[in-house]
């Protein structure tokens, strides 16, 4: 299962230093609740206001996901490693509820109260590409809390934001 | 052109939060050689080893890629702001190339020399979505280069990694 090919190994090391902020992706589907640290996010368009998410078609997400689920991008604050931690374990479920501040929104899909920004999402549209799942989500309600620290992952650790760069 | 709805103007606030690190996406197509500089791009599956890269369709790359041309997906390293400036202000083409240590693949596609890592990839799916244009690249060649020290953009700055992240 992890044999990768030469240019995947090369890949996964080079990936190492396209540094992201921390996410957590989450949705409710047939009264269950899902999340998943993941950094597979990138902005799309603003209009119409989406975004797009990447997720492995192993993770517990993606039943949820395929059904049409709509979901929440959380970025994650500098202090929330012990929450990624809880959503990319072996705890699966309910279970990666159990650090946080969670709430939900009128239609019940979980938000983490203190997260840096919060995207909901329409689950609009979705493709299998390899092992993953890529979904369009179309964002409806955009919550964004408390001072610019979003929690990094770069070089395999987790990392808060720096000094300014020198010019080239 | 810039009349965002409500929602894309939180939602453009809550992504200055989505630290990510810089890329310059470069593109050759009939002799001619195309950069920008982005942050709309996503690490998607091993197996086929490939990652993702959201253009807006206003952009110069926008014709190449559309016509099928590879690309190379070039992260900069913390003092490379100013060939990130180069690759998004009103300097368009060839010009673009002016800042920063260029190479080429064997068929022609732009490399940065110094780059922290660079993914030579396939041009292999695209759809259009909004205002932007997806491309799925299947990563044939990687580079990787010196110590891992990627230029950051968030919060409307460039910026270095920090401070490893304190527990939750």
């Amino acid at each position: 299962m992890d044999e990768l090919s030469p240019v995947a190994l090369r890949l996964r090391e080079g990936l190492r230093r396209l540094a992201k902020a921390v996410v957590v992706i989450t949705c409710q589907h047939d009264g269950r609740r899902f999340a998943m640290a993941a950094t597979a996010v990138s902005e799309l368009s603003m209009d119409p206001p989406s975004l797009l998410i990447c997720v492995n078609r192993n993770a517990s997400l993606y039943a949820p996901l395929s059904r049409g689920a709509d979901f929440c991008v959380n970025i994650l604050r500098s202090d929330h490693s012990a929450i990624s931690a809880a959503c990319s374990g072996k705890a699966k479920g309910e279970a990666r509820f159990a650090v946080g501040v969670w709430g939900a929104t009128a239609r019940g899909c979980p938000v983490l109260e203190d997260a840096q920004a919060s995207f909901v999402c329409r689950n609009e549209q979705a493709m299998n590409y390899g092992t993953h799942h890529i979904v369009i989500g179309r964002v409806e309600e955009v919550f964004v809390e408390g001072e610019v620290s979003p929690l990094l992952y770069a070089d395999g650790r987790y990392l808060t934001l720096g000094a300014p760069a020198g010019a080239g």
